[in-house]
């Protein structure tokens, strides 16, 4: 049995992310997690550019949740986990940990779902190869 | 028996809110959320930025959650349509449509939860005159 | 002899924009720039939507300077006073002055300058609808 | 002689920082500009976080510039360049030069010039630690 797959991408909180509270605002993680998306695709092989230019194929958002626990602060070292809960023909769902890297407290914890478009906007199954490797790890988690 | 309130707040899709998708990349939604709730406390007779400075109640999110049903795209006008579910001691919980102003197309709809608390993130009880009027609207809805 | 031609755009400043000093973070004064050249092309008649698609021509920065004299704060009523400076063949200029609405305090100004580029970034000369509005009211000024 | 001191910060193109031309949102090198400001202190020894918790001492910008000559674009690897300019009582001035880690093509570059300012934005001059720091990194370059 191989361990589940979990990609964990590091950043680092700028400046511009912070708010007038002195912490990170709030629509900043669903930023975060298009960067843990998009890593956990690279582990896989995955380049999300060439997806998109290659194949024609875009990863729509369609459905997003953040629960948010503590504040992430300017300049924090921030751990994104992303993990592929779900595929389908044309659908992705994927959750995601956002911790501070020093002491590993959980920030935040979410969901996003999505369904594979073209550039015109129009559903389309997976390609072949994607949901091969997407299913792969599926089963490995 | 007055009408539901809902505040009804406009505003114009901006070229950097764009992606490379040619449409609204999806975290502004989740600004324009709160856009919606700043004005439904103006159209109670409060200025969140008073609410920060006089009372030291801040609105942290603590929930968000966005369903995209439509790309909003570049230059369109938005309206963002915010009404207040609920209201405890210490929580507050709106709901959102975002629509295009022209057809009246529904773009996207969600859900945000609050919680009242001062500039150490500590929770605190809404201050009384907001939770008045807060539950006040409810009972109207 | 008619007045020179100012636009002035109005907008609400967002939570989103400020940053842990209080204040607005500053890269967000040239997406305010941005705003402010938009409703200038519209005062004239021209919507830079359609200037993309229907023209192929796209207005890309090439040089922006902003010097920052007042803070914004979060809920300030924010003027953009955008005028055009110079147009060339494929050239524009833009001067920019931000003010506060209430008492007009003036907060930063700037100044961009953009060569229009067709979705490939090759360099065109404007289009002549494009160019001859824009002598117009150059030499207005 | 030593070599004259250029923090090199790299990150990667975030799918929300580009815009509907299909490249980077032209304000976002700002945003990286301050990435690269707050390396190079990182770089000297310093942390900007403690910088304005311990000495409540905040580099506010003044003026900034950039000259933009070929697009990012998403997923690219940049790496910005900067270096400090001059240094005087409360006054820094840095500039930049973003690349393209790939084939190091020069993408923008640009200038900040800021002020040392206490929490209420009065003026102040540079403590002693960093203006001795920051002189010393000035002649060697």
């Amino acid at each position: 049995m191989s361990k589940p797959m979990t990609n964990e991408a590091r950043l680092r909180v700028r400046y511009a992310e912070t708010d007038k509270m002195g912490v990170v605002y709030h629509s900043n993680f669903i930023v975060w997690f298009e960067i843990g998306r998009v890593e956990l695709l690279r582990q896989l092989g995955f380049n999300y550019r060439d997806m998109e230019i290659e194949d024609d194929c875009h990863i729509a958002v369609v459905d997003v949740r953040c629960r948010y626990k503590l504040p992430a602060r300017y300049d924090d070292e921030i751990v994104v986990r992303t993990s592929l809960k779900n595929v389908r023909e044309s659908l992705l769902h994927f959750s995601y940990q956002v911790a501070r890297a020093g002491d590993d407290a959980l920030l935040a914890e979410g969901e996003t779902t999505h369904i594979a478009v073209n550039s015109r906007f129009e559903k389309m199954p997976l390609p072949e190869k994607y949901k091969a490797a997407f299913t792969e790890i599926l089963h490995r988690n």
